[in-house]
């Protein structure tokens, strides 16, 4: 494997850890917990694993532990510092005994129940740590929901030695992974499941899991790129830069890089929703703040918009669910109709107030919502365009506009989309230590016999040594929510909160930010230089935790 | 102004010099030139400018020099280390005397013919050193090319008292400022022109210019972010990512992001052309490659495509042409067509060859192809999504061959294309001390009085303090070009060299790469780090002085 030369360097980066764990621990437990929510029905959907108390590591004297063999997963979509966990789940075990053996189960969850792995050993471990992406063991999008994929993987769990498996994943294979530590404690299978927080969506957070690893990372590449699209912006001073940002169900990525690098607008879901805000409201929105600059002379800018926009617009919620309807009754004779009629047929079907929305949307993503469909029939929110949706209906509203003399000015627009790009990015010094601390932990809560329980490292926003190491039991994270129809337990989703303190710093802000061009450029993620460029936390964090920024 | 942690701290960076210039200098002239090709036109074009010598800078005891006023103009796209060639000018212009004063004109050449000007002094250049982006006096795409807008410009040069204008700009840009340094120069105006050679496409270079400033950093965020895809791509094993890269004109921003990062297919332009591929040619090869991976089981890839591809596949420049010529002469009679018939009347009324090429497009490209044509009627060939065209072409190939039993796998693609990402980042090391460099001894040419040459910097692999500073006549790099129907001198672009060493090293490994999973993570721009990590020109920059990585 041929190394670029930051590779090389960095792989000697030792992460740091939480002074607590560094060498013996012993654990302070809390009171019982309880789940956010739905305290009855999680109870009893989880007998053996509800209720338990938080954990928290403090250090002690040097314990001898048994040697374990240990599985690892990695479930789900790439996050910045993945093997930082796996290394960090590394040496825990190896600190806890030598002769303790880790196996990682490939391409996610899949690997478990198909029986395919390899052993990491110290050799493989080494060439991985520091570094972004999955590929040590690859990932997967298998979920583990039933009895059968359970069973499976405990034979090869048995065939192994395995006394614990750690899965690394979002909130749904997080949630799997406390179903699964259930049926094996139920079952007395002698198998512990422990789980790692991990989602560059930033929405796996409460109380107890400040934040999802990667999050940090993701956001600060955006934030570069946006950054440079910007110092472009303000260079050349004749583009509007659309940019379309990774989160489909929470806004926290759109507005960390809002706090990153104040553009002139950024939409938040979240808000968008709370306001009952049409798709016109949204267009208006941002062609008044274009018109304003446009009075100023500045025909340039920039607009933040998250993946999930269209599905927290309720009129769009509505129109798409019709459509889903109305296309799962009525495919066939639809699929008769000749492309050019296609639009009117739609217009004519519709619900009156659906239709006027139908018949406003560009051609491109009118064709878009009724023609490709997911394998359920419903249509495929994440293929739609919105960057270039709001670029286009805003165009024709400044048309408009510039026709009652309200707009005096040039609109020309950049189109852009950033998600792979920050997904396996090589982990921030915050994502290397917080990730191999989140591993480390998970090592010491195996170590301690712990199952059902999510490894949690916090104090985050102050340097490692004086971070708090330990675990949640993850019904305490649960609520239960309709998923297909039915009622399931699920840890519940961080949604941008409107009362906190990042949404409430960046509402503060963003008239003057619209107004004025006050753009700030972060670069690119530093790992070797001082310490107020190479190891801040994110804004979010920093403004949760402590405030302000 | 908000500035970033890294901002703040890279604002103290104090680039490098060649030892040669930090004091005192004294020219070395070399001998008469000539210009590459067609020496007799260029000669009697350029009568006050042509044959002037190589100079060189040799240090020697410290002169004396007179104030002088300089005016400087950022020409054409963005470049990372614009604001340091001024900082560098500025601090070279203040080393000659104190009293020296330097002009910033506005928003391109534009500002000169205009008269929008501010001065640049102290505190300004301070807070724009070592950044990105050309938003110190922004920039411009007016082209400096009459005498109205010589002599407009001459008015305010006057009335400031300047004495020289520094211009910072591509080819295009650097042949005009040799134009006007030839016409002041013949009416006696007594005010001389110096030019500096920008691009990140890094097709200003030969002899004399070993790269064009921004090339080297514009490739490395290219490269980070290719590299964050393919560990992303290697992690799924899922998705075939196809991705444009900047590059009309040439392709070494694919060649050095290729070098960099080891992807599984690289297009390189002029290969393409001179090997007279026609686009089944490079849909073939793309598929054979996919497919035989497969084969081995890896469904992912990456390929990366220059923007100007199209327009180097002979046929598709042949029907690209046809379509120009008919349109333009039967466009009343196109404009009545019914939508749904347009491409059907169009491949009946192209030659044979072109029509079957048309034929075989994807409609998206086909209707793209006729109907977004420029204000001279031209097809518009930046708009075409050569990553989506080619994705979908390889996708319909793969569908024939896994009809034939020779395609075996899956094949689902996602697409990026980058550009303004890379144009305002902040300078590398290499572009900050470069760029500073070349500013610096643009400053010394005129406090020499030289006027018709571009600002040159070599040696560049080796350390800056042995780097060779001087002067090169811009009449050395032209030669007659046809444009717009008429010939007319221009620097000599450099294309991609089949012949040259960053090809032949690609050459040699594409096929091991292709089949192989190779790929090299670059990271992040590093600023701070160990020196092989900070320090490290472009792999193309190396091969070609060095012929070797």
């Amino acid at each position: 494997m041929k190394k670029s030369a930051l590779q090389t360097a960095r792989a000697s980066y030792q992460p740091k850890l939480p002074e607590a764990i560094k060498n013996g621990v012993t654990i302070v437990e809390g009171k019982a917990t309880q789940s956010v929510a739905d305290q009855e029905a999680i109870a009893k959907l989880f007998p053996n694993t509800y209720g338990m108390p938080v954990l928290r590591f403090e250090a002690a004297a040097k314990k001898e532990y048994p040697a374990i063999n240990v599985g690892v997963i990695l479930s789900g979509g790439q996050a910045p510092g993945g093997h930082n966990v796996i290394s960090g789940l590394f040496d825990g075990l190896k600190a806890l005994n030598k002769e303790s053996r880790l196996f990682g189960f490939l391409l996610g969850p899949g690997g478990l129940i198909e029986h395919k792995y390899m052993e990491l050993t110290a050799d493989i471990i080494d060439d991985y740590r520091n570094t972004g992406g999955f590929d040590i063991i690859g990932s997967g999008r298998t979920k583990l929901e039933t009895k059968d994929q359970f069973d499976s993987g405990l034979e090869i769990i048995k065939e192994l030695g395995i006394k614990a498996v750690v899965i690394i994943g979002g909130d749904d294979s997080n949630t799997n992974a406390c179903v699964l530590a259930e049926y094996y404690k139920q079952i007395g299978a002698g198998v512990q499941v422990i789980g790692c927080p991990k989602t560059i969506d930033g929405d796996l957070k409460n109380e107890m899991i400040e934040s999802s690893f990667g999050f940090d990372t993701a956001c600060k590449v955006y934030s570069e790129v946006i950054g440079n699209i910007q110092r472009d912006c303000n260079s050349a001073k004749k583009y509007w830069h659309f940019i379309k940002l990774m989160g489909r169900s929470a806004s926290h990525i759109a507005l960390e890089c809002a706090l990153q690098t104040q553009p002139n607008i950024c939409l938040i879901s979240e808000e968008i929703e709370a306001k009952q805000m049409t798709l016109d409201d949204v267009v208006n929105y941002i062609a008044e703040i274009v018109a304003a600059r446009a009075a100023k002379g500045n025909n340039f800018g920039t607009v933040l918009i998250p993946e999930g926009l269209i599905e927290f617009i309720p009129a769009m919620k509505r129109l798409i669910a019709e459509l889903n309807d109305y296309l799962a009754a009525n495919g066939s004779e639809f699929a008769m109709i000749k492309k050019s009629e296609q639009i009117n047929y739609i217009i004519k079907h519709l619900s009156p107030e659906n239709s006027a929305i139908y018949a406003s949307l560009p051609e491109g993503v009118a064709r878009q919502l009724t023609l490709d469909r997911d394998p359920h029939g419903n249509v495929q929110v994440s293929l739609i365009e919105t960057e270039k949706l709001l670029g286009e209906m805003v165009g024709r509203r400044l048309a408009e506009m510039k026709a009652e003399g309200k707009f005096v000015g040039k609109f020309a627009t950049q189109f852009h989309f950033f998600g792979y790009e920050g997904r396996c990015a090589d982990p921030s010094n915050f994502d290397a230590d917080y990730c191999y601390s989140l591993g480390y932990t998970a090592a010491l809560l195996v170590g301690e016999g712990k199952t059902g329980y999510m490894s949690s490292v916090r104090n985050t926003t102050k340097p490692a040594s004086e971070w708090i190491a330990g675990g949640v039991p993850v019904t305490m994270m649960m609520n239960m929510e309709r998923r297909h129809g039915e009622m399931k337990p699920v840890i519940q989703k961080a949604l941008v909160r409107l009362d906190g303190a990042p949404f409430k710093y960046f509402a503060a802000h963003r008239d003057e930010w619209a107004m004025n061009t006050c753009y700030v450029y972060p670069g690119p993620i530093q790992y070797f230089g001082p310490t107020e460029v190479c190891d801040q936390p994110t804004k979010t964090l920093m403004l949760e935790q402590n405030g302000t920024i």
